[in-house]
């Protein structure tokens, strides 16, 4: 049955550290983490193993890009060998925060726009299969405090439109 | 078969006159308008065809709403006797070309959020049946200039969800 879910935010801090060590190092014992936040099932975590789950190709599409949770997990990918691709804005690549830099620091691939107007979407693509959409941009300021909105989708109808506007976008972005 | 659309924009611009003319009188003569800018199917255009299906509900949820075609979309489904309930960002609420003055003036309902965070969604629901919802905010800067993307679905199993959204925050800004 295809993945179809509905996450809303603000989702409240908690934390995600025993995810994201297992997602490293399947089967690699995990110290617990000493921080006092909650380890409850959020809308956070759950955007978490939705990315976590990709093997194969992971499409980042998105305005804004600084909560270090996702960022870990972007590089985590790319370093399981996931082809990892991001397209962001530029009025924000630069601001304080940004998982941006990290990424090409890691080696990722990303693009930005270069004309008037925003990249203003905020969408990936697991594995060519599953779409994750919606208002979110991924800071830490909007999953904690912005009322928001997550489509989860594994539906080829809608998969497959947002592919081929990544693909162009990435097309119109490259810098050379 | 339900309706299932995926809208990209920038929307070049384009005249929707002969629309909203025909959606405001149905079988009424259309004077055609002056204006030179295209007549073509374009996202607005389609973007506001579902809009102005609605014929008992349409709930919004919207960060920022300026665009005028939109707004007098909306005003003319009120006057039709459909059911509209806004919500709305108290920051963005007040600013130049903000459409939600226009819409309290025709006697629609508008509540916005009162507290820290934004309501940064950007969903409609019309007749409790069809959802859309994406990256988009209803201005003119955002449909002519901005990478942005719209779904429309018609699944239940989306639409519940953001329905019950739309009444829990009805509800929390409730001003009495
Ligand atoms: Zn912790
Ligand atoms: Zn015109």
């Amino acid at each position: 049955r295809p993945v179809r879910e509905v996450l809303f935010f603000p989702s409240p801090p908690s934390c995600t550290e025993a995810l994201l060590a297992e997602a490293a190092g399947p089967g690699a014992p995990v110290q617990p983490c000493p921080c006092p936040l909650p380890r409850n099932d959020c809308s956070l975590s759950r955007l978490l193993r939705r990315l976590l789950s990709a093997r194969r190709s992971l499409e980042i599409c998105l305005f804004a890009f600084s909560c270090p949770q996702l960022g870990r997990a972007v590089r985590l990918l790319h370093r399981r060998g996931v082809r990892v691709r991001v397209v962001t804005d530029a009025q924000y690549m630069g601001l304080r925060g940004s998982q941006i830099g990290l990424l090409r620091h890691a080696g990722i691939q990303v693009r930005h726009d270069q004309g008037c107007g925003y990249m203003h979407h905020k969408f990936a693509i697991v594995d060519r299969r599953m779409l994750i959409t919606g208002s979110l941009n991924w800071t830490t300021q909007a999953i904690q405090t912005n009322r928001e909105n997550v489509l989860v989708v594994e539906d080829a109808e809608y998969v497959k439109p947002y592919l081929d506007e990544f693909e162009r976008i990435w097309e119109e972005y490259n810098p050379t």
